[in-house]
C-alpha cells in the first residue's frame, strides 16, 4: 500500500523531454528527483528535516503538500488549489476591508512603454535590472520594446494626472489585484522570491500629507492582521531605513516577520508614503479650495503571495505543512478506521454525517473514504497537507457515539461525544489558531538579541539572531555595516525601526559608528 | 456650470508628452480629442449617435461612462472601477457555481517556453501570429525567448500528465482567473478586441467522453446565465463549425450574441471539448479500473471581459450607458432637487435617509449631494453612467413624504410614497432587468432572417441580418462563402449551429452549395 502511494506521489515525469527541461532550471535541485525515489521504500514521509536542511525541506514541503509545482521556467511556480484557497481567504478579508475604506478596484495594463517607465529616475533605478521586455509579436519585431510591469506606479500615474483636476476629485483611491514580473537572478524560492507573483497594489492620492500619513498606517494595520490574525505569524510594525525604503518614495513602513530556523528577517508587506515625488514627475496637480494650484500626496502599498511562503516556513514541521485553521481550505479531515469485523458501511455513514454536521455549522470539513489507502497512509497524507484537525471514527467510537480528534499542531488526541461535536471542534480550532501564534511568537522572542556594541552585533549575527540595536540612522553607516558583514550568507542590513521603541537613554552610542544613537532598529540577514 | 463640467470631463491631457503618445496609437481615433472640445459648448451629452456612427459612439460611451480609459499602448485599456464592479459581480456568480461543480482554482505562470507552446501543431497555428515574446531582462538578452500565454492549454497540460496516474485522479478540474495576451493588429476595440484581457479559463480532464460532453454543456449553461440573467442579453447556444472551432480541439460550443446596430454576431463565450488530441501530445494517460492504459478526455472553457463590451453595445443609447440592475454597482442614485426657498438641509437629510433605507434593504444606492453641480447636470452625469434608477427629492416630495423615481431604460417617471419605497424599488429594478432583456430579444428577433437561396443570403447580409440558413456543413463550402462575401465590412461566416433546430424538411438544399442541407446554421458578419 505504502509503495504504491509513494509511486503516485513521485515527482519524476513520464515525459522525458519535460524532465530534461526541468533539469536545466536552477530553481529545482536536480537531486530532488533522485531523492524522491527513496520514498518507494520509506512511504510518505519527508526526505529532509527542517532543522537539518531548511532549504531542501522547504522545497519538499511545498511540493509534497501540493501547494506548489515547479515549472519548467526557473523562478516561475504553479500555485495549486491548496495554495489558491489560502490566497482567496486573505483576498476576501482584505478586499472587504479596503472597500470599507472606499478604495475601489480597477485594472491597469500589464505593459508599459520605456518612456513612461523611466520617468521617475530613482524609482526605475530600483527596478531596471529586473524588468522583462517584450520585443516581438509573432515573427515581427516590435517598433519599440515594451516592459512588463514590475509594479504599477508609472503605469497608473499619468492617468491620475488626467483624472485629478480639483480638490473634489480627491482623494483618489484605487487598488488592483494582479500579477507582476521581476526577472531576478538570485536564488528563486517558491512564494518568497519568484519571477512572477500575485499581489494587490493600492495607489492613492490625497490633498494633504496628513491624510496620506494616516492611510499608510491604516493599511499597515490590515497587513498586520493578515499575518497575525490569519496566518498566525507575529510581525513587527516599523519604518524602513533610507537605504531600504521604496525607490522613489518618501518613506516606507512595513510588517517584518522572522524565520527562526534560518535566522532571517522577511519583509511581510509594505505601505509606502510616496510624498510628492511622483506627483512632480507626472504632474499630478489640483486646484485646492482656495483656487490655488497644489500637488497631491501619494501612497502605494502591497502584499503578495509571499505571505503564504512565510506561513509555510514558520509553522511547517518534519511531517509537512501546518495550516492555521482560519486559512485552511480543509479545517477537519474525517477518516474512517474500520477493522476486519466492523460494520464498515456504518462507520462510513458516521463519517459522512460528521462532515455534514460540521459543514452545516460553518466549518470546512471533508471525509476521506477512499478504499485504496490505509488509515495510516491517510493520516500521513493529511498531516503532510497541514490540515489542522483529524477526526477518526472506528468501531469503538461508533459504539460509544464519539469521535477521536487529533491536532496537527501538537499531536494531542481527545475523544469527543457526538453531541458536543460542533462546540468542541469550534473550541479546538480556535485554540489551534491561538497556539500557533503563541508558539511562533515565543520562538521569535527567543531569537531577539538586544546588543550595544559591534562585537555583540557580530556575535549575535553569527548566532542567527534578530538583532535590536541602537543606531545613528545614517545611510553611510548602514552601507558600511553591509560592507563589513558581506559573506556567504549575505550581508546584514536594517529590517525596520519598530514603532514600538524601547527607552533609549540619552547618549547611547550607535553600535556601528559610535555616534549618538537616534533609535532602536532591527538588524539581521533577510530574504 | 455646464462649461466647467465639460472641462472636467475633457479627455485632453495636460501632459503634452502623453498626448503625443496617444496620438500615435491606432486604437483611439485622433479626432476624438478634437471632437471632445465641442463639449465645452454642448455640456455633458455625447457627440456621436448610436444610429449614425456606432464605432465613435461606442468609444465615447465607454470613456464618458468612466468604464474605460484609453492607454498609451494601442489595444490596451484601463478598466476603471465602474467596469471592475461589473466584472466582480459576474466573477462572484461564476466562481460560486463552478465551486459547486467541485472545480478548483489554481494559478499557472504567465510565461511558456517555445518548446511547450508549439507542441500541439493545430493549436499553435491558431495563436502563433499573436504571441508576444519576451527576449530581454534588464539589459541582457535571454538565452531563449519566452512567450506570454495567449491561453493556457500548453502551459498546463504537461502537469496534467504528471498529476494524473490512475482513474482515482480523475476527474481533474481546475480553473484560473487571469490575464492573457494576444497581440492582434486588427482594429482594437475596448472590451471586444484588446491585446490584454481578463478572463477565467477552465481546464478539466475526465476518464470518459460522456463526462466531458456533459460538462461542456453545464458550463455553457452558466455562460448563458451570465448573458441572459445578469447582462440581460439574449444568446443562442450552439456548436461552432469545423472552420470556426477552437484550434486543436474536438468541438466547440458557444453562446452567440448579436449587435443589431452593426448587424454583427459576437461570440459571447466558448466551452470546448478538446477530445484526446492534447492528451496524446502531452501524454496524459491513466490506468483505468481494469488496469489498462487509457487516455483522458479534456475540456477547456472561458469567458472574458468581452461580456461587458457586448452589454454596452446592446443596451447603451444616445444618453450613454444603460446598466442592468443586477450588475450595476450603483442601482439607484438619489439626487436632491432644492429650490431657492426650500429647506435644503431637510432635503439632503431625506436623501441620506433614503439611501440608508435602500442600503439596509440590500440595494446598492448612493446619494449625490455635491453642491457644485446642478440637478440637471447630475441627471445627465448618472444617465451617462447608466445607473438604472434615479430618485429625485425636492420640496414637494418632502412635503408629500414621497420620492420621484425615473427609469434609465425608458425614462418613465413615478411618484412613490416613502412607506412603499423598498417594495416599489425592488419591483421596478426587477422590471428594468426584465424589460432590458425583452427589448434586446425583440430587437434581435427582428434581425433574424431565415433564407433558402444564395440570392436571399446576399440580400440579407447587405441588410445586416442575423441569417439562419440550411447548410450542408462542409468546410470547403464555408471557405467558399467567405471568399465570395469578402469585402470592406468583412466576410460572412458561420456563427453557430443552434442546438434548438427548426424542422429541416428532407431534401432541403444548402443555400450555398445546393447539396443536401444537414442543419440550420446561423451566418453573418461578426466581431
Amino acid at each position: 500500500m505504502l509503495r504504491s502511494a509513494a509511486l503516485r506521489l513521485s515527482s519524476t515525469f513520464r515525459n522525458p523531454e519535460l524532465l530534461g527541461a526541468l533539469q536545466f532550471t536552477t530553481a529545482m535541485p536536480p537531486k530532488n528527483a533522485k531523492k524522491k525515489e527513496v520514498k518507494k521504500e520509506t512511504g510518505l514521509g519527508l526526505t529532509y528535516k527542517k532543522d537539518e536542511n531548511f532549504g531542501e525541506w522547504y522545497s519538499e514541503v511545498v511540493v509534497s503538500g501540493e501547494m506548489i509545482e515547479y515549472y519548467d521556467i526557473s523562478g516561475c511556480y504553479i500555485l495549486r488549489p491548496w495554495t489558491m484557497a489560502i490566497w482567496e481567504t486573505l483576498q476576501v478579508f482584505f478586499d472587504a476591508e479596503i472597500k470599507k475604506m472606499n478604495i475601489k478596484n480597477c485594472y491597469f495594463p500589464l505593459f508599459v512603454t520605456r518612456n513612461v517607465l523611466e520617468k521617475e529616475k530613482d524609482h526605475i533605478e530600483g527596478f531596471a535590472p529586473e524588468v522583462a521586455w517584450v520585443t516581438k509579436s509573432g515573427e515581427s519585431d516590435m517598433e519599440v520594446p515594451i516592459a512588463i510591469r514590475p509594479t504599477s506606479e508609472t503605469v497608473m500615474y499619468p492617468y491620475y494626472s488626467k483624472w485629478i483636476r480639483g480638490h473634489r476629485d480627491l482623494p483618489l483611491k484605487l487598488n488592483q489585484w494582479c500579477n507582476v514580473v521581476r526577472w531576478e537572478f538570485s536564488n528563486p524560492t517558491p512564494f518568497i522570491r519568484s519571477r512572477e507573483f500575485l499581489w494587490q497594489e493600492g495607489h492613492t492620492a490625497f490633498a494633504t500629507k496628513e491624510e496620506a500619513d494616516q492611510e499608510v498606517l491604516e493599511v499597515l494595520e490590515l497587513y498586520r492582521r493578515i499575518y497575525e490574525e490569519f496566518l498566525a505569524i507575529p510581525v513587527v510594525k516599523g519604518k524602513k531605513s533610507e537605504l531600504e525604503k521604496f525607490a522613489g518614495g518618501l518613506y516606507t513602513t512595513s510588517v517584518e516577520a522572522f524565520v527562526p530556523h534560518t535566522g532571517r528577517g522577511i519583509q511581510g508587506a509594505t505601505s509606502h508614503c510616496l510624498g510628492q515625488n511622483f506627483a512632480k514627475m507626472f504632474q499630478i496637480n489640483f486646484e485646492n479650495e482656495k483656487g490655488e494650484k497644489a500637488m497631491v500626496w501619494q501612497n502605494s502599498w502591497a502584499y503578495s503571495t509571499r505571505t503564504i511562503g512565510v506561513m509555510v516556513m514558520v509553522h511547517g514541521d518534519d511531517k509537512g505543512l501546518v495550516l492555521p485553521p482560519k486559512v485552511a481550505s480543509v479545517q477537519a479531515i474525517v477518516i474512517p478506521v474500520p477493522y476486519k469485523d466492523a460494520n464498515t458501511e456504518a462507520i462510513f455513514e458516521a463519517c459522512r454525517s460528521t462532515v455534514r454536521t460540521l459543514n452545516e455549522a460553518g466549518f470546512r470539513a471533508e471525509d476521506d473514504l477512499r478504499d485504496n489507502y490505509s488509515p495510516g497512509w491517510k493520516y500521513s497524507h493529511w498531516e503532510m497537507k497541514g490540515v489542522p484537525l483529524r477526526i477518526e471514527i472506528g468501531p469503538k467510537d461508533l459504539a460509544n457515539n464519539q469521535v477521536r480528534v487529533v491536532r496537527r499542531d501538537n499531536g494531542s488526541k481527545k475523544d469527543i461525544p457526538m453531541e458536543n461535536l460542533v462546540e468542541q471542534v469550534k473550541e479546538i480550532l480556535s485554540d489551534i489558531q491561538e497556539s500557533l501564534f503563541n508558539a511562533a511568537k515565543q520562538k521569535r522572542e527567543a531569537c531577539i538579541e538586544i546588543i550595544q556594541t559591534w562585537e555583540e552585533f557580530v556575535a549575535a549575527l553569527n548566532k542567527k539572531k534578530l538583532i535590536l540595536a541602537p543606531w545613528c540612522d545614517e545611510e553611510e553607516v548602514e552601507k558600511d555595516v553591509k560592507a563589513r558583514t558581506k559573506g556567504e550568507l549575505g550581508a546584514a542590513k536594517t529590517l525596520c525601526t519598530p514603532f514600538d521603541q524601547p527607552r533609549l537613554p540619552e547618549g547611547t552610542p550607535c553600535f556601528a559608528s559610535g555616534k549618538p544613537a537616534k533609535k532602536w532598529t532591527y538588524w539581521g540577514r533577510s530574504y
